[in-house]
């Protein structure tokens, strides 16, 4: 499917999106899905998890601010999402900075999520290269990591993106990139766990590898948009908002090259 | 008390409010109450609760992003409120979409709120009707769920609220409707967990009745002078917050009918 | 290191900063520090403290959303920054409000933070003092407060910050007073918390006296900048977040008195 078609749908249909992520990005997450059209439900409890993921159209899972009770349900979420064959997408926050983080993120990684997303950095660690991350922030180019992409891709059956300056996103086979957004973006706190939560709605609209470059498009055209109006950081968000439900769905594919 | 009376009393006592609310709400619940002139405070601790409650000018209660250990804080914060007849005000949040929510928010709501919010979908529920809710949005008309509202009020001894693109007000016994806002405001996170925030703020000031329709009437005017100035979600959120601030007294009792 | 100094160093090295902090401040205190220059991380799971601490530039621990396993975390970190010479903030929010929150507070204190940020009403109470605390907000001015300071900077050896209409500073010995900011900085919450996040980068950078007058200026000019264009608490936000990236060295000497 074409990201206009995608998007399109996507708001039509206003997906139902199961969102595990961090304390931060909890609320720009929410607000991110919210204004490119579907609904987003922020739900951690493992109670609930068995009943809940299987009525959503995806499941979310970003491991930002992870502790022992969360990865319970992380896991139990990813389960009930395979079971479900609903789509799920993997955000392996800084794994690399503890020992507990990266098995976390290779224990979800095993459960083989249909779409992974991290930047150079964490791409990198998860194939087992050695990188220059620093806490949430990749110390690595997006194309030294897309060997590592494919590889990931080819080994997980999963469709891998790498955001950065210029995307890129490959399903081991395929491969797409996307410019464009702005350098205030990784300035901004969240931004790529939204990205994830993003791809989650458009995951439940159409095929992964065409749902995930339409959410990379959709961020890169309203980041574009948004740096045009901003005269710093605070004012990037909210015209970034404001961005993400204006944005046409003809609008997306002059970034994808 | 008259709305313009509680809004001016509200700012000079600017009372303390205890919410427990939801990880994505809790920011913008805080910014909320302070926007609007009291002072709120974000404890869950069950070592502080007995303590902290009973000194506040009320409570509320958000079960949005719900686990266990959260839960008893939220039934021991009611329990004290109850003991010191301090004003409180629960939200039910989406407890339709499973069973452990609608537990959760049945042992609550047995404990007999002063006020109770929710959108339509969520009081339907409560009162054990089938509605057409999904994740934390209303599927159903404020008007399908007034005979729920009137039938939880008489049975709870509440004030219910329901809010939507016209709120409706009622113990059981009188009835308001509150009109304004804007359709951007379903389409920012936890604007309605603070709306139940700021109820709080309002009960801390005056009868729960009066108080949840200042609430409400505050929240509409404030929406109304927000989206004259917003170009989407993201500037909505801004203005609205400046326009909660800004709001005068006598603004108020143009928007309840 | 004078202020201008260090905040050009702060740029230049771009320090990972670990923050413990509450759920109200986590995106707010992670937005003020990548304003500011630097990288935040907000970690807070037993398993990776001892990992994690040490590689970073600094630790802040705020007790704001304090709950049992949280509060170990914070003992944890505060240890292993202590055992690497690693700088690090206390906040002690609300401390006084409840037993539990104290006994938490004084734990902390009694690990000799580097640097101690408080309201007026928290530095006293930390010193057995009576105030006129509510909630988060202080109920005493700093004047009131610099006595406690200076007794509580030379029994723990830590650098102590007041913040309020005007900022107080000691070392014990030592004084320094910044003016400057908003009157609607108090009316947004989690300011304060992330004065404290925005400390620790600066702590990353220099000796603690310095930094914490860095940090203090640069909040000041940065307030009185977005001051001059908001129109309110929502707007206010958004500009102060601008006005700390555009912040320039050399503004941060005017508000030091």
């Amino acid at each position: 499917m074409a990201p206009h078609d995608l998007l399109t749908a996507l708001r039509d249909q206003n997906p139902l999106v199961h969102c595990i992520t961090n304390y931060v990005a909890m609320n720009v997450a929410a607000n991110v899905v919210l204004a490119a059209g579907a609904s987003p439900a922020m739900v951690h409890a493992p109670e609930e998890i068995a009943e809940f993921t299987p009525v959503c159209g995806a499941l979310t899972i970003n491991i930002g601010t992870l502790s022992a009770p969360w990865q319970a349900s992380m896991v139990a979420a990813a389960t009930a999402a395979n079971a479900q064959n609903i789509p799920w997408v993997l955000d392996p926050v800084a794994h690399f900075i503890s020992d507990y983080r990266k098995r976390a993120a290779q224990l979800l990684l095993a459960q083989r999520p249909t779409i992974l997303r991290g930047n150079a950095s964490e791409i990198l660690a998860l194939a087992g290269e050695a990188g220059a991350g620093k806490g949430a922030d990749s110390g690595d180019s997006v194309e030294a990591a897309q060997g590592a992409a494919k590889s990931l891709a080819t080994q997980f059956g999963s469709v891998v993106a790498i955001t950065g300056p210029v995307d890129y996103l490959t399903d081991g086979t395929r491969e797409a990139q996307v410019s464009g957004g702005s350098p205030l973006m990784p300035q901004i706190t969240a931004l790529g766990c939204s990205q994830t939560a993003l791809m989650g709605a458009y995951a439940a609209t159409g095929p992964a590898f065409d749902a995930a470059l339409a959410a990379l498009a959709h961020f890169k055209v309203a980041g574009s948009a948004a740096a045009k109006r901003a005269e710093g950081p605070g004012s990037f968000q909210v015209h970034f908002l404001d961005a993400l439900a204006n944005t046409q769905p003809a609008d997306l594919a002059q970034v994808i090259g």
